[in-house]
């Protein structure tokens, strides 16, 4: 079988269309020949069930596989995906987003495509507006979007894509502390509250904030923003002779202790709000570890995510992201990314994939 | 037991030395009075051992936390990490590094200190330059140095640091290939050796690179400038037409694809000169998993290391150096940090260690 190459694709004659595309799905038929990508020609090329020519010339596998690097961004690295997909038995067809990849047992014609496929290198950052415009072609189409990464030794590396909408059953503590103001007050970078009984109750009623003793809670910088705006705290500054913070004060007090404050909190307050229990992901290099289903402070559940508040936009540094897969996963918790757009907040699940 | 509180001390009296420093090694005797820092006093208030006084005013806890803070900067933070040491039955001192601790069962006059405690909160950015300082001087004195960094939640995980000496026992590759030069292709962004039996050989010999098929080596940006410095390998560029490229040709053209190249590489370098073998770690988000004993590509050891390049004047970003810690540990390596000064190379191992 002979195909040529012109441009950035290979054309090969009728007798491929039987050939290559009714036994293997390679190409897309075009009138009277069959047109290959430089991808599908390379790995056939390699399968040696094509011989590639520009004009007479016969060209080598090296030869080829320089020639169309030239042609096309990225050549190398889509090749590696492409040939590890189909090796492993799946049918492959180009897309705009690099390839559409059926399901096992599936192929053209008979299933459509499953998998929206993106190919990108562990060294190109990825810019989160693109993978939400992606995720929502790749959702309206009904398709799971995966992107593949490839490493700087060519290990690959597939994630799948979610939104998500994760909700819990924690209901609020307005109710256990109906009009009862909590008196606390502003540390260095921390807030406590002295008295003992209220302490307890935020702190096994509503899972807010860890006893510095038996009488005496700390509060986080979001857990307390939080309790302020229900109205439940109230907050002095060390000098106890300031009337009490108001929610702009605490939030601007907060910004300076940390810059990423109100990032986190506008996330913190929609999980909050939608009955979840953010608690801090320090340990799991994330902004919160969260709780769905709290019974009590001595029976604590699992957390099932880990959720990190990312800008609008934000990039992402692939060995960062699959760090952060890598360990929530090792702890059986899902890595989920939260943007807030300061009217609603999306929550996007990142996980690793096995194909 | 009263104490008086003065500017940043609270000095007790004589009986203070029987009652409180020789039965619980807390303060330090001057002359006929105790003096003990606003924790140790702190501590002794909440232990109901000690009432404190400004003047004639006896302060509850809440007021002397309140005044404390004010005068000593991350005071809550230090206190939190203070009482959980005491109470977990280690004796603790002041010390330029926050706290000198006495190994379990060991007291000030019986043992000499074991740690060097620094408290840090996990908001604030730690120097490499002050963190190899405090390591030096911790190892001069025999001391252990530990970070006790403590989270938005008042959660505390403890650090320790240490300076590490890696080498492996891997034989260099060029006696395999004497006075051969392998030929090969700089693509995008990865090398290809293109010859069947050289890409065994550096494969199988080295373990360097990935099969991009039975025939031909992927070498990543490191290795390929690691082999063509040791003149193994021979690197042209897609033209084919120009001659090959020199080391520094290489190097820059690896820094454009990825600005961290040299940082990188001269850490690479470094590790296989000590005999180890240092391969992507991308899943784990860090440079290098490196391997110690190398027997053959079929039968890969564990490899016991994540190092990470990091250059002189870098920030440790905690939320960042606790996840990848961790990561490290769930997957049992040891996280190490590289430092190359041009000179030499020095690993840092950070690790969790339970107190």
């Amino acid at each position: 079988m002979i195909g040529v190459l012109i441009d950035d694709r290979v054309k090969a004659g009728k007798e491929a269309i039987n050939e290559l595309y009714n036994s293997g799905h390679y190409g897309r038929q075009k009138g009277d020949y069959l047109e290959l990508t430089l991808i599908e020609a390379a790995y056939l090329h390699y399968k040696k069930k094509l011989e590639i020519q520009i004009g007479d010339k016969s060209l080598s596998f090296e030869e080829f596989f320089i020639e169309a690097s030239k042609r096309q961004q990225y050549f190398d690295l889509k090749y590696i995906v492409y040939k590890d997909l189909r090796e492993r038995g799946f049918y492959v067809q180009p897309s705009v987003t690099d390839f559409r990849v059926y399901p096992r047992g599936g192929y053209p014609g008979k299933t459509p495509a499953k998998f929206f496929v993106h190919v990108i290198s562990e060294r190109i950052p990825l810019f989160l507006r693109e993978l939400r415009m992606s995720l929502e072609a790749a959702h309206n189409l009904h398709k799971t979007m995966v992107l593949a990464i490839v490493d700087e030794e060519s290990d690959i590396t597939f994630y799948e894509i979610r939104k998500v909408d994760p909700v819990g059953d924690m209901e609020t503590i307005e109710h256990a502390l109906k009009n009862i103001r909590v008196r606390s007050t502003f540390l260095e970078d921390r807030v406590i509250v002295w008295d003992s009984n209220l302490s307890k109750i935020l702190h096994t009623g509503g899972f807010y904030g860890q006893p510095l003793d038996s009488d005496r809670l700390q509060l986080s910088l979001v857990e307390s923003c939080y309790l302020l705006k229900k109205g439940v705290l109230e907050v002095t500054d060390m000098s106890g002779i300031s009337s009490p913070l108001s929610f702009n004060e605490f939030a601007a007090k907060a910004a300076v202790i940390e810059s990423e404050f109100m990032l986190k909190y506008k996330v913190y307050e929609n999980l909050r709000d939608r009955g979840l229990i953010p608690k801090t992901g320090f340990k799991f290099g994330s902004h919160f570890r969260v709780y769905q289903d709290f019974k009590s402070v001595d029976k604590l559940p699992h957390s099932a995510y880990l959720v990190h508040s990312i800008p609008e936009d934000y990039e992402f540094t692939l060995p960062l992201m699959s760090r952060a897969v890598r360990l929530a996963n090792s702890v059986r918790k899902r890595m989920i990314y939260a943007v807030h757009d300061n009217v609603q907040c999306a929550y996007i699940d990142i996980g690793r994939i096995k194909m």
